[in-house]
């Protein structure tokens, strides 16, 4: 079956479920379409062309990304009204000055009067309408929807932003400034409530791959997760009733620490197993209760790891490789650095 | 002054000062000499040539790797004598085969009778001797000595893990076989025993770059950690007493969390400090007591994040900027992947 195309891939390896990557994009798409309100996406989990051409529909306009190394790789491929979601960086002002020459629209966060003062000095053309300014909207992003379980929880977390917003661009609008908003985070936007609608836009990111994480928060089901990351059995510890695999940190990162009876990560299909510690290369898997099979996990037999947190995994792969229900299809070569 | 060469970097940057990487390796070198052992540096730590370079006295001979991502990297660049210390990979069998007709001795770790097996139908040239297979050494890695504190408790772990190693040579003389002992961490190889002197090589890796970790160890002094991550001042927070930087897990890894006071990192010069928590791309730093006092802190104002394990910070960047007090002297390129 074309599932055996992944079994010989060199692992650790991380693999990309694309019909998955392209149902949770369509369902975000598809939700703020029927809402009516723009979608800007995030590039921070993937930061691949590939799937900012997926989550964009095909059309490259319209992102966020969180690194400036991003933005300079998003526009030199033909992507254009980005979102660089970061304070206005002190040390990258020219930098930001070059991009927003090149792109019909490039939009800088400000959040302190020093910055604004910093950007009145040095003003980028595309914002430079109002003393070398112009305000273009209010961006927030409801980080604290990740301490939620459940729906009812994330849509409280979603209520709370998005009036605590439409009543700040109130008063602004009673001063006479009339600008965009723009909120958003993984949990709230795969689960809008109806003042949602009265936002410019949104702007999740996650949502794309998804991870363990978000299926325990509420924002997806496990079925919704479309990354892996494949490892082998390449040591039986009888002595310590473990298995040893050969992911280490290097391969998923450390992120879910002490947040999963499973440990490190789910693995698939094993839910009696437990990833229980990482060096840089190797994992240690024991049984969560009991004592190990290990007719079950022969050396070299595969395991498929579901991540905790797909951003930070991804982050430590400088390839994807990328399948459609286990037949390989390509590879996608994220950026990195800043 | 030539510190200054550093402000303009664009952050966060990890720089690796190159003076105290050669008083490291320097040591080391010393330090087996004087024991008659041979150094077989570990170079998972870093992954380039320059320290490479640096740690084998500009030989590129006897190298121990993590990956054969690495002994590739190694290889392409004229290194040879590699060790492959990781159990023989099920999947990589022919790449291995590959780097063993290439180089004059590659040699890989066994440490089961399956992979024996596996090995003696598919013979890698440089140790097809005896039925196809020769046994080169026996390689021991006393990882419970960063379970230490001082040097007295290193020591013990050190006399403890060479002492196992010489008796189980004394059984294999016994029995007619006459082969190599291998062992090596960082904190034990940075405190030797006198028996060590009767072991054939050591392989330690983290010593070059050395980090917060180590210190707490007893391995070095904070003197001898040769890497920062720059970090710039972007936000103040007055009404959660905290200060916004640059630099996030993306660049500081997420080891160390919970085991020090000052948090995730040790911020050079600012012993009042603490970095308590990372977003991808932010990091959250309030005092340990009191309140902040963000005159010290002006938005932009740079500080040095010490990392708690430099193996997981170099990581996470793909170039590491490298100084001499403060002169930039180039820029080190490491190899990534497996």
């Amino acid at each position: 079956p074309a599932s055996t195309e992944l079994a010989p891939l060199c692992t650790p390896a991380m693999v990309v479920d694309v019909d998955i990557v392209k149902r949770n994009a369509q369902r975000m798409v598809d939700r703020y379409q029927d809402l009516g309100v723009k979608l800007r996406p995030h590039m921070k989990t993937h930061k691949t062309l590939e799937c900012g051409d997926i989550m964009t529909g095909g059309s490259r306009r319209c992102v966020v990304v969180s690194t400036l190394a991003e933005a300079s790789f998003y526009a030199d491929h033909g992507f254009d009204d980005i979102l660089y979601a970061y304070p206005l960086p002190f040390d990258k002002l020219e930098r930001c000055a070059a991009l927003s020459e090149r792109l019909s629209l490039f939009q800088v966060l400000l959040d302190h009067p020093q910055a604004l003062e910093l950007l009145s000095k040095r003003p980028l053309r595309a914002i430079a309408k109002t003393e070398g300014v112009e305000l273009t909207g209010v961006y927030a992003h409801c980080g604290n929807s990740y301490h939620c379980k459940g729906v009812e929880k994330i849509q409280a977390v979603a209520q709370e932003t998005t009036t605590l917003t439409l009543q700040f661009m109130e008063k602004l609008r009673a001063a006479g400034i009339n600008c965009k908003s723009s909120i958003g985070s993984t949990p709230s936007c795969s689960h809008p409530i109806k003042d949602m609608g009265q936002l410019s836009e949104v702007h999740p990111g996650n949502y794309v791959f998804y991870d363990v994480q978000q299926s325990l928060i509420g924002s997806c089901s496990m079925e919704d997760v479309a990354v892996r990351v494949l490892t082998r059995v390449i040591g039986h510890c009888p002595h310590r009733n473990q298995l040893l695999v050969d992911c280490g940190w290097a391969a998923l990162s450390q992120d879910g620490a002490g947040r999963l009876p499973s440990g490190y990560a789910v693995i698939e299909g094993h839910p009696d197993l437990k990833l229980l510690s990482m060096t840089q290369e190797h994992g240690r898997v024991e049984p969560i209760t009991g004592e190990l099979d290990y007719s079950k996990y022969p050396l070299g037999s595969l395991l498929k790891l579901v991540p905790y947190h797909s951003c930070a995994t991804a982050m430590m792969h400088s390839v994807y490789h990328v399948h459609s229900g286990g037949r390989l299809v390509g590879k996608w070569f994220p950026t990195r650095g800043w």
